[in-house]
């Protein structure tokens, strides 16, 4: 017995690669394809058409090669309505449900496409039959009667296509080398924070303990304090290590200024944590004149909000510190909408964190020394993102250096 | 003005290379100091023993060369009582308190020296003077009017010395290389874990995800099974990944047994969480037969505690995971006491909370194809690990294979 | 003026992803395409076919679109000779000369499509009228008078296809991660090397010394005793502490056995280089019984040939190393035909050299610790590499089992 | 039966560790040690002397033993003459022969102490007995007849001992860590460059390609340009890319200026290296003007002289490059007599090939992205080397402008 469905396919789908891909998938699982219709488009400029019949072996095979096509943004030719269970009990949810990529996604209900809201990647959809609305989902989030997409059908990916006209930004993403320019880089960098900027979009930094220990702290705060950063998203270890920094002038009893451990160093981030206990909190500890500059110290008077998300390897905790994993996600989440480009700077951990809250279409500059971090960022999904492999301790000087050098250009 | 005092250290300390390195502090700190008595031991067995009087050109250089010493074992010749003073507040606590070193720490109270009890790293010193009782504890645990060292004076730390006779162990810890017969380490740790199981010592395997991707979950859950491990430390993705592998037969949804992704593979962790959320936990789905193998299967059969530690980028999570990450530690901490020996595999975050909170005389084996990973490990204190550089899906089939065989031997 | 040029294209440039490979840089180039005519393959086995035109805004910039068409298997409807310009002196070629890629390549000569021998990357054509034959050959070998090809015209690139069906080893060429099963892998090359040997190809090993230092040593002496190595491409550190190893049980200067350094073991590896100086090679060294064991002394016994290059790092070096670099690689070159798959393990430098000298259909398994070398063959031209991230040490003795295993399979 | 053997060490040897290291290698190698005399420096500016008893169960085992704590500075109480041999033929060398650390070395003959000349690791001492000279050799160079030293007996190795004062530069050789603070370790390497120059020294640079792949050839360039060069030690790629950037803009075909890879751009670097062959060197390129521009330019209009050293990946090479190592090692060690300071970016093979020529006493800094790579360069016995993990594209640009900023200090 053979199986078939027709799908069909719309877009720059040749030149983004989409054809090929979708082709590709049919043949790997074994199905097979015939094209019914196929029109190219004429000029770079013409979307192109394509009307396939899919056809597996089994029931279960033809479903599983439709179910992968699906995330490529093909759809079946006459969509049906997506297939709706209501969630058991909390978290309990029925089997089979749809997972969400990070791409804008719609689904179909009572005949007509909604658009589905907060998209993330590995979430439900529930459908909200009154409001006519759909809004993407954690698992842990699912209450008893929500009501849950079940398989693909009705739901329709804009996978994203490759951009027709070459922007600053576009130039090398989801490839990670040591072997690139870096002033380019940091040049084209500062160039699209500028843009972004002037577009009104907000901008993210997601930055690692290791931003103090590089020296680098001077220049990430230069940013906050310049406006260039909307919101930062951290753990207690940066924030612990910027105050010891300012306090003592070390990070993890380093002598930022020598280089050369100092005595009793290994007291200071401890000793820091200790002072902003006393004082309450880091807004407290910034208005009492404890802290006198820095990157939090920037943050708290620029109105920049901090998420600092707690681990287990946490120190103190710092009083600003969510020691809730959950707690911190959900935070973290409050903060993404409107923002248009992230940049992660020497933190896997919170990285990826970061990365799997973001839409595919949030330009994601990620830096870090070891290659091998930022391959498993984009492993991990974040697929939109331009790694660079450099050091904290140059790459951030050199970024401020250009965002100044460029922005007095702009100002002419 | 010239500032002296007298100390003395006892012990291997020429051999241990704590006499060099402190007069080396000594000078790097722009002190002086002259030998009044020193009495190295003639043979081997003998221990040495050496009285200095450190000089410096202010009280403050004094005190800060004095501090740095105590570290390594030095203590004033005539030591008085510690100096207690009561927290100001919950958290609040006195300027200059004590932070102790992972190593075994005595204080002196009435005269009497007392054992800290539950040393750890980075951790505050509390005297209960009634109990006559002394117990490090981190600053977040500090209450109101607890009584906390403050200053070096009356504490006195048994820094470790180079064991005379080498065992099997101390073959090479404090050093990273991926230039090692890694069979031969293999063999070692395994003699090792035999050891120390025959002298009744706990051992706790500290682990990541890259245990599942790496196709060595069979190895690792066939040693619990076997009785190597007493606790598990990990984190949501260990144990998602582990029961993903068991329904599914993927592990990020790549078939282990081909290498291949698998269509529609990416949901299987999705899935997996959901199972366990419908059975209510680890533990429920493996007594209604959800679960019927792997590593979090052997831990409930084998009444093997585990501890699964959230963190900022969980998917879900499982209703084991503990989300709040200060919890999270009290409960890693209530099962390290006991602990002889120390596995941790491929997994930096929670290799570094683990790390955090073992005394200086647990024997920690680490395992990362990153050298990068274990670098970092040691800079943040587990000086005591030995780090090799390995794949976790080669080193552990082969670990299980070598305590088999080794086992045998012994048996017959 | 627009200036344009119809070119074709055949074959499965759709799932190939050639066709929009081939769009893609049209466009990114600044070009237009128009299509004439599109077949596509009705079903997977058809070929497609498409005839386009190209426009650009002037000669030399539809002169650079096409060179780049070119390196994807497009050419010219209408192909004409290759154009032939004489070197003017050795090593002096005209401007403008054609470089291969590693692909098989034909061009025509006199109305007749001739096959180029010896294909490797980055080399130039030569064509002998005479004889009516072509041959890529290196810039440093061109003599004068020799007739180079200049320009991309009568030159066919057959750009591999992606293989219809999957075989064992099409798994994941291309990509680098230490995130894989790793006994599957190793299952999977094992497998690869019996099918190799029984359709008769050859197998080449290229080595580190690491394969000394972690112990791997006997395991890959094994296989060249069982017969799974043709060739063996290596440098003066792998023969020196291979003999080192076979004569002291050590390996820069730490006793294999123990893991520990060994007492004037430093000089070991000096002292095993003047051993064969003494012997006058190493052939000579075993048949005199000084080498009694080991990689080197396999390879003489199974003459098996090796090809030691030597570095400008090289101690000694031993009588057999080829220290110019250029006759080296002549030397290397020479063994390559016939080669049907390559093991590449823990050596950057030599995997590049032989990688840079393999055509693109030649199997190769590259086995590092260190995820950026692997990434940096690729970079560098070999493509069709698989990148294994995992610990010589380890990975050789599975792989030595797995071959034992699966040819007795074959055996019953 | 026991033998014994008395030995004396002298000089700051509790504060260098010395002493320290010296009983651990007795006891590690099952000997044992008695004190005779034990004189320690009162203050830190007096020497320290000890009088030990070796004992041994074996003579083998004592020799063993003296053997390795010569190489620490010890020698027996009364010396005797250096035991000399003569090599029975070109590179053949008697047994037991001796092998150079790369510290300064005597040998005492006709009870007279000389030094040993063109210090080097992994070297012998041959003594010219009528000049009454001594001279480190490599192997490869001994011939017939040569006077070869055997045996520790009547070699003195001054072990270096830590400095008293800390200087600018000893502050962190030997480690490596990604977490410092970049900026402050580039000013303090811009001191030491400005200080060596100022005191004569002699600044060698040694580099590889990707100083060109990451946009930094502009400031190695200057800094040669400003006169901070002496030598430059490379390898054929950093020239070929560095002219390829000069000709064509682009490094391995990626336009540096934008970060993108250019059309035909894979055919550059053989473009470059045709240019020169034509020219016949590069030295004659830069005379007709072909090349304008760079870091070989530089070299060629200041004299600074380059060795470039043939390696067995080499595409071309050019005319300049010295295809045989050996004479490659042997022109580089010409320029190393006179070099106070080394700077090594981003090159394993180069960086190792110079480390291996360099006398301890050399200030050596070497930079790498890959932390492995510094980790194998002190392995490999230049233990003297700081390792700063950075990225070359920013590190170099930064160093540039630090001499700068401090030259123009020093000029007021």
């Amino acid at each position: 017995m053979v199986e078939a469905q027709e799908i069909e396919l719309r877009g720059h789908i040749i030149d983004s690669g989409n054809m090929a891909q979708l082709m590709d998938r049919v043949m790997d699982m074994g199905g097979n394809f015939e094209t019914l219709v196929f029109e190219i488009g004429k000029k770079k400029t013409d979307p192109s058409y394509a009307h396939l019949r899919i056809t597996a072996s089994s029931k279960e095979k033809l479903h599983s090669i439709l179910s992968d096509l699906h995330r490529l943004g093909a759809r079946p030719v006459e969509v049906k309505d997506v297939f709706l269970v209501p969630a058991e009990a909390d978290k309990v949810v029925p089997k089979g449900f749809y997972t969400t990529s990070h791409h804008p996604t719609q689904v179909k209900f009572e005949g007509e496409w909604i658009s589905v809201g907060a998209i993330e990647m590995d979430f439900l959809i529930v459908v909200d039959t009154k409001k006519r609305s759909a809004t993407a989902m954690p698992l842990g989030k699912i209450r008893k009667g929500d009501l849950v997409v079940v398989g693909e059908q009705g739901v329709s990916v804009s996978y994203p296509e490759r951009p027709r006209e070459q922007s600053t930004f576009e130039f090398m993403h989801g490839t990670v080398s040591s072997e690139r320019p870096s002033q380019t880089l940091i040049a084209k960098i500062a160039k699209e924070i500028l843009e972004v900027r002037k577009n009104g979009g907000k901008i993210a930094v997601v930055g690692g303990p290791a931003i103090i220990h590089t020296g680098a702290a001077k220049a990430l705060a230069s940013m906050i304090h310049n406006g260039y950063v909307d919101v930062l998203f951290a753990g207690n270890a940066l924030a612990t290590h910027d105050i010891e920094y300012n306090l003592y002038g070390t990070s993890l009893g380093m002598d930022i200024s020598t280089g050369n451990p100092v005595t009793g160093g290994h007291k200071h981030h401890l000793y820091a944590i200790s002072e902003i206990m006393r004082a309450g909190s880091i807004r407290n500890a910034v208005d009492q004149g404890v802290i006198k500059g820095g990157i939090m110290y920037e943050c708290v008077k620029k109105d920049v909000p901090f998420v600092l998300a707690g681990s287990i390897r946490d120190d103190g905790p710092l009083p600003d510190v969510i020691s809730d994993t959950m707690e911190a996600q959900d935070t973290m989440r409050k903060h993404i909408p409107g923002c248009s480009m992230v940049l992660m700077i020497a933190t896997l951990l919170h990285s990826i964190a970061v990365g799997n809250c973001l839409p595919s279409s949030v330009k994601t500059v990620c830096v870090d020394i070891n290659p091998a971090h930022l391959t498993k960022l984009m492993d991990r999904g974040t697929t939109q993102a331009i790694g660079i492999v450099s050091d904290a301790g140059t790459f951030l000087p050199l970024l401020a250096h250009q965002l100044e050098i460029q922005s007095g250009h702009q100002k002419k």
